[in-house]
């Protein structure tokens, strides 16, 4: 038993939409595929992942530096203890070896693609579902069939009217949602608050909404939208400010009694820690959205629990960040406050795949085994090119 | 005017040295040339960097989507106001435009190693070289001839006895230098202090000499290093834990009364910044060593001094990493502490230039235009061969 071949391919994700910060119109996701020798149904069993949605290429670091030295690791050194199936772990700490320490952007994003394809693999092997797996080994065996599911929506575009939004909105409901999520920070103040409204009036309860101004303000502006939005009561403000300015955290904390969210741009365990030791996060309501393949993969994941935990956060603050199989099977198997969902958008890397349902706001779990990007039809097809 | 071509190269960099840390073997470093249409001498003038050693190849992000924005500009938008040169700074956030927040070492060393070659090619169409550039933009016009620069030496090598140790710091002292470096935390306590005392015997005075653990040391470790080591007067303690483990760095602060170093492993400004706040480093007599070329080069140390100096850091606070060209024109014509230098080691990149003498401590400064990679012919013709 051993991986024949890592492979790597970064694909386009066309798209018109906008955040507060930047436009997404050139971003981009890299695929990695985890080859092994082990065959089922005449063919051999073939990790997948791909990278966070919205950062740059990770191509070269996995083609030029972590692939050859996990493919030059002796096949039993990566094997787990029973020899039946890969040790994620082991195979993390060999992807890891003589990189520096510090800087973990360098290279967390390729390592953590490349784990979570390992993960997908190691599912495969088994043949269950990896949500399954997960909960088997890390969450006392609680093996869920749905898991709370929100729609990461409220994008700006151009030419959007008020009605437009609520149009978007309405359909988010109807295709099974029942908590939504809109951007904040790309317009003044006053007319934010405005598109705020317009949502409320669709989607009712003020719980069941979020915003999210995507680091785009500074400590004064940051403040001022909390007060601004705080009467709404909203379910969370997420990403006030830049995701390593702990100050302004603090000050939006102390200034803003609803919940926060942040955390989807930090790239390890490291920054969590140091985001929660110093930001005045409060493990009674804020969200923690630490990005799987961004930060190291599940095997990066594992210490995120540790650490929030330590911290006094429970795993239902855990909404790991971007609306894909990767968080479904990650947020059902931790058993996790719930993942989020980007229907529509970010071509064929956004939704789940053809087996995901919404019913109240939950998606029902695929069944497949690994991840089960076999079963989405935008994404599989390049998923088999690059390894044909 | 415009800047007609960004072509980047990564060499590797054959060494046999160990730090405490990890081995050097495969270490490489990402060349950057930026062509000009700007003609002396009857060729086009071109500025050259390199990226920091001791981290992975940066090609990538340059030739992916870095130079892609830079030669998109148009070429007014990026002159100085009175139209005669480039203008660093403009040019730097061209580079940055649309890059996601977080996550610096995604590319603040494509973006730094760029930003350093703008700035040689700045300097060449002055006709000056480039410490007297920053000196008359930066420092009050208070151009150098010399600059204080010390060894980073004392490496762990196979079969390395305690004489050759001595060895190699005595031809140190022969060649010039008066302050040397060593690296501890690569054997057991005791024979790390050993190794110390015995080159303290060639150097005689304590205060010319500091160690670098290399971020190997726990809380714990680091303390009883610290505590061991105390005793010596050191000139300084370099890098005891991991570079973003701030409770640490403040637990040594509080248990090491001499002066601690760090921050070559930081990559941003932002990333100095948080460290100042929480690590506990005491501006009377702590040393900053950003890296320049990997923390969005000599732009971003703009805001690293102003960072320093905010938080009651003078300049001579302040020793950039890296024995190169870069560091020693950097520390001269901001007026920093000093520079390191890497007599011997790190091939083609290690060391200055041919103009470059050591007297009492002290290395002369280059006279060539710019950096004056063009006077080092270990390097240069790896350079001149990249852009033809």
């Amino acid at each position: 038993m051993r991986i024949t071949k890592i492979l790597e391919r970064t694909i386009p994700l066309a798209t018109n939409i906008s955040n507060s910060a930047r436009s997404l119109q050139d971003i981009r996701t890299t695929i990695v595929a985890v080859v092994s020798d082990v065959i089922r149904g005449g063919k051999p069993l073939i990790g997948f992942a791909f990278s966070s949605i919205g950062r740059a290429s990770h191509s070269a670091p996995v083609r030029e530096r972590i692939a050859p030295r996990v493919l030059a690791a002796p096949p039993e050194s990566v094997f787990n203890a029973a020899g039946t199936n890969f040790d994620p772990d082991k195979l993390h700490a060999v992807a890891m070896k003589n990189e520096k320490l510090g800087g973990d952007a360098e290279r967390s994003a390729a390592i953590g693609t490349l784990n979570i394809a390992v993960w997908d693999l190691v599912a495969k092997i088994e043949e269950k579902p990896l949500h399954q797996v997960l909960a088997e080994r890390f969450n006392g065996g609680d093996v869920q069939d749905r898991v709370f599911c929100y729609v990461g929506g409220g994008w700006y575009r151009p030419g959007q009217t008020t009605q437009d939004l609520q149009d978007e909105m309405r359909g988010h409901l109807a295709a099974g949602y029942s908590m939504l999520k809109m951007k904040v920070g790309g317009l003044a103040l006053a007319e934010d608050c405005k598109r705020i409204e317009a949502v409320l009036k669709v989607i009712g309860d003020s719980k069941s909404l979020a915003v999210d101004a995507n680091c785009i303000f500074d400590r004064q502006q940051a403040i001022a939208c909390g007060k601004a939005i705080a009467p709404f009561g909203l379910r969370w403000y997420e990403e006030p400010c830049h995701p390593q300015d702990y100050e302004t955290y603090k000050a939006v904390a102390e200034a803003y009694a609803p919940p926060l969210a942040s955390c989807e741009n930090l790239f390890s365990p490291r920054e969590l820690e140091n985001f929660l030791l110093y930001s005045g996060f409060r493990s009674d309501r804020d969200i923690i959205q630490i990005d799987p393949p961004l930060a190291y993969g599940i095997s990066g994941y594992l210490r995120v629990i540790e650490i929030a935990q330590k911290h006094g956060f429970t795993r239902k603050s855990l909404f790991p960040h971007g609306g894909n199989l990767m968080g479904l099977h990650i947020a059902a198997g931790f058993g996790l406050g719930g993942c989020e969902s980007y229907p529509g958008v970010f071509g064929a890397a956004g939704g789940f795949n053809d087996e995901v349902s919404l019913q109240n706001g939950y998606a029902i779990l695929p069944q497949s085994p690994g991840l089960g990007f076999e079963m989405k039809p935008e994404l599989f097809p390049m998923m088999r090119e690059m390894i044909s």
